[in-house]
């Protein structure tokens, strides 16, 4: 095997062209050994195999440098610098990260999990290298899909300044996760069909020089294309055309369900994880199909994730136009949907929680200063949620929380998240985002509230005395088990109160706990810095009250596993009773 | 007069052009009054009063939509509809905010103030229009130097999807705030200079129908573009070539001056506004420029709005390729400063507080997940900074400060503000942001630590008991008043601390406080949610300390005064005092 020789880009500059294609069904066979036992983007990297060795082949890096936009498209390359064991070898899976990451690797210049940063972040390379009088390749990565993002869109309309080498790779696949939205994506169809020679062309209209390679899984045409502009001195465009999914049947006909992968059998292509009982995905696909059918004003907005609420490509054609997919776009998501809002709509928009970050000015300014009674969906907003490190659920509480006029909901199951949910979408006076639960489908038989409209009012669901625990959305059956523990070991019947609202404190009832508990402990789902528990401490401040804030401590951390967190940060029943 | 007959856009529907041309005079000359007096947008102002007119001529306003991109430009549509009191007559001039506003008018559907904005809120109301089967035209204006941002061009490609109704009115003066910056500028000249006819065109790239108006200023031609317009079936950009500052001589020359202006004589067009003494402007850019011919790495960027931090036309030019403006940008501004901090350079990037909200997620996953050591200056980030709701400066500790890895400093005087600022650009380990002061340039002959290395070390000012105050930044002020009067009244000498850092806490210090102090009053130039003085309360929240957090109600407000917002909240010495 060849690549078993690649420990370095260096070590394929020698290979002869049959001999870089061998290489090329060789990476194939290390994707798919990893993929089909770990899962991982699955598409995007089958796709861009050839494009990589290419890269490697026609640069030098680390000295030139590449910067791969949401890492989605960047196994390859770290099967060609130094880390080809982690496809291989079954006992080093654990040995890299799904994105690149420059603790693994000098030739990772970022840890890059966010779409359409590539082109942004290579600027500033290639700014850094000007000043300094350097003379290295600077190679922006990006997939079409990316395209469509506003910091991708800032970054090449800004890269015509640089009046230096700077190369933008466009990875033209066809595809965003889904289906791609928008009219550019009509242009690189144009383009592509033009064999890049139609006179309307985004990437000229915004002044960058442009060149076509019709196929982008050709490692001769890409050699040729990469040699061509290798120390150009001015910013390019190199646009290539490649197939998602190349090399596995399955994954070039269903590009969208193999875009990414949990394991699966190779032979057949079947998944491996077994999926049973309910998921939140499905039910709110569920809940708000039948809702639009319902109601024409209701409206489901998603951006490019549209599965985060269960909407497969089917469910999407069943709710037609009160469907939209935006695209890559939560910029554009939040503004459209305060819109909509205003003119006698009822929007919902829906993402992970990660990706809310991505859109902070258009909550504060275009849905809450302007009050705009839209929806928004929060998922995977938790420790249980998402666990690489550019992906954690863990900050929109600071994040969103104390932008005023939002109204922040945290349901403790299944039932009041529905419940929730339906009374944003009804009323018409706030701004409101919910946060999906994450920590399994856990039902009620009590009755839940329908109407939210009186604002931050906690729900005391048992009454006790000494000590409180308010016990926010997820951490809630946290909350239940604490009391209960504190019961067992020390006689005290503990107050548990669900304040279900995250951006707001009800006073009454905070004031009311003064009179006979000396103790209040607070739980939340998130890092404490900024969040709710610290609210419910500013309250008790200059009191006798004793607070005890338990969530998680402020920092970006990576593959964890979700119990050594908790142990970490004392949320444990036990743990917490020792404390107090 | 014309103007004084006009009540609502249906007054203006029966004149003749004579009368319109006229009319535009008179609203000059109203604009001018206003201006002249009060200060406000100019030349977005002056050269789109043509196109304004015609807009409520051929279209209905309020049962057809106008959104007007960052509200520059929205003068001569709050004139026509109902409010032209406010420019006429001087004792109406409170009666209108400088920017589009629902309160005003339900000729406004939006609270407007930060750029780029318009597209999608104005496919929103499209979209909800399309679900209920409406028919009225919906128009988005947006000036060319608001193109460049992301949420403008994630707005301009998602447009197409739309299949309906939907007209986008480029006003395009070939300005940004200052000049334009980018590729796509080179398209519009194209476009200009080929009376919209060029081939390569990022409006049609981006699946639009396009229509080109070559005299922007001329009322017949603007009326019949737009009727041409009216009830179209599918999105179209109607691009508009005006003159900025048009009618006005010194405005039309010095365009960049008269984007927006302070009082000013008329006659001369000298500002009224006498400035005397010192400024931070001034200071950084004078910094900057000494330490960037120092030291070839040094770059500084800006993102539309180099006067931020005093680069005119002409310090730009001394700084030469060491400064850098993105154009509004402010996401790109961000990833790449991340860049060239990664690739060996030194860069500082400014901008106003509220505009840091445009770039939440490229902070926390470019700069931050990355830990680049990279500086930003954050500008009027205080309650004396700007009072318009859309540009308050009082939200950046909760957004910023929770971002795990980021060291954000508060200077509470000049020569801290510069030592802080020179730290963290020579400094290679963290990304640090740094809060602009804002109450006056306040000078100190105590020495200034020059390192900030040993993160998180607060500075204890003076050694009392009892009453430790705790008093960060711009209101270390306000806390050395409140510990001169606790002395006055009680006797007590208190502790006075500056905490310098927003992001860490001093444990050892505050753990210290405990043995001979029982009250710790924090202070903070922000809203308490989420912020600095929480953390503080956390810290002793099961212990014996009496904590009280003075900082802001976390609010949307609206030209307040500072007097009453610092009365309101209790942010005085004297109310403080009686407080606790």
């Amino acid at each position: 095997m060849y690549i078993e020789k690649v420990n370095s880009p260096d070590d394929i500059r020698g290979f002869r062209m049959e001999q870089l294609k061998d290489l090329a069904s060789e990476i194939r066979e290390g994707l798919m050994n990893r993929l089909s036992k770990k899962g991982g983007h699955f598409g995007p990297n089958f796709g861009f195999v050839e494009a990589t060795i290419a890269l490697h082949y026609v640069f030098h890096s680390p000295v030139d440098k590449m910067v791969f936009d949401v890492s989605h498209q960047s196994y390859t390359h770290k099967m060609l610098t130094g880390r080809k064991d982690a496809y291989l070898y079954d006992d080093h899976f654990e040995d890299v990260s799904g994105y690149t990451n420059p603790e693994e690797s000098e030739h990772d210049l970022f840890n890059v999990g966010h779409t359409s940063t590539s082109v942004s972040l290579a600027c500033g390379l290639a700014k850094a290298r000007d000043l300094r009088g350097g003379k290295e390749n600077i190679i922006a990565v990006i997939g079409d899909g990316s395209l469509s993002g506003g910091e991708a869109l800032e970054g090449i309309n800004f890269a015509s300044e640089l009046e230096s080498n700077f190369i933008i790779l466009v990875n033209d696949n066809d595809m965003s996760i889904a289906q791609n939205h928008g009219g550019l994506y009509k242009n690189l169809k144009e383009l592509r069909e033009s064999n890049g020679t139609c006179e309307c062309n985004l990437f000229k209209a915004m002044g960058l020089d442009y060149r076509y390679v019709a196929d982008g899984n050709k490692i001769e045409a890409l050699i040729e294309a990469f040699e061509h502009v290798k120390d150009i001195d001015h910013p390019v465009v190199v646009h290539v055309n490649t197939v998602k999914g190349k090399g596995y049947k399955p994954a070039e006909t269903e590009k969208e369900n193999w875009h990414w992968c949990m394991p699966f059998d190779a032979q057949t292509g079947k998944s491996k994880v077994v999926t049973s009982g309910e998921d939140y995905e499905s039910k709110t696909c569920e809940y708000l199909l039948k809702k639009m059918k319902a109601d024409e004003k209701v409206v489901t907005v998603v951006a490019a994730v549209p599965t985060c609420i269960g909407f497969t490509e089917d469910k999407r054609k069943e709710a037609g136009k009160q469907f939209v997919d935006v695209g890559i776009a939560e910029e554009h998501a939040v503004a459209m949907v305060s819109g909509i809002a205003k003119n006698g709509g009822k929007p919902v928009f829906a993402t992970h929680s990660s990706f809310f970050q991505r859109t902070y000015d258009q909550i504060s300014q275009d849905l809450c200063v302007n009050n705009s009674p839209a929806t928004l969906l929060v998922n995977t907003a938790s420790v249980y949620g998402m666990n690489d490190v550019t992906h954690l659920g863990i900050y929109d509480i600071p994040m969103m929380s104390n932008i005023p006029n939002l109204v922040y909901l945290a349901p403790t199951n299944c039932e009041e998240y529905f419940a929730m949910l339906d009374w944003s979408i009804e009323q018409n006076q706030y701004p409101v985002a919910v946060r999906i639960p994450c920590n399994g489908v856990i039902h009620t038989d009590k009755p839940v509230d329908t109407d939210y409209s009186n604002l931050n009012k906690y729900q005391m669901t048992q009454q006790g005395t000494e000590i409180a625990v308010i016990a926010l959305g997820d951490f809630y059956q946290i909350g239940e088990k604490l009391t209960e523990l504190i019961f067992e070991k020390t006689g005290t019947t503990a107050t548990l109160i669900n304040p279900r609202f995250i951006t707001g404190m009800d006073e009454e009832m905070l004031e009311r706990l003064k009179e006979n508990h000396s103790k209040v402990i607070t739980l939340e789902d998130g890092i404490l810095n900024g969040g709710f528990g610290e609210k419910i401490t500013r309250f008790y401040s200059s009191s006798d009250m004793k607070v005890y804030n338990y969530g998680l401590k402020k920092a970006f951390i990576d593959r964890y596993s979700v119990e050594d967190v908790l142990e970490q940060n004392h949320l444990k029943p036990e743990l917490i009773l020792k404390d107090i």
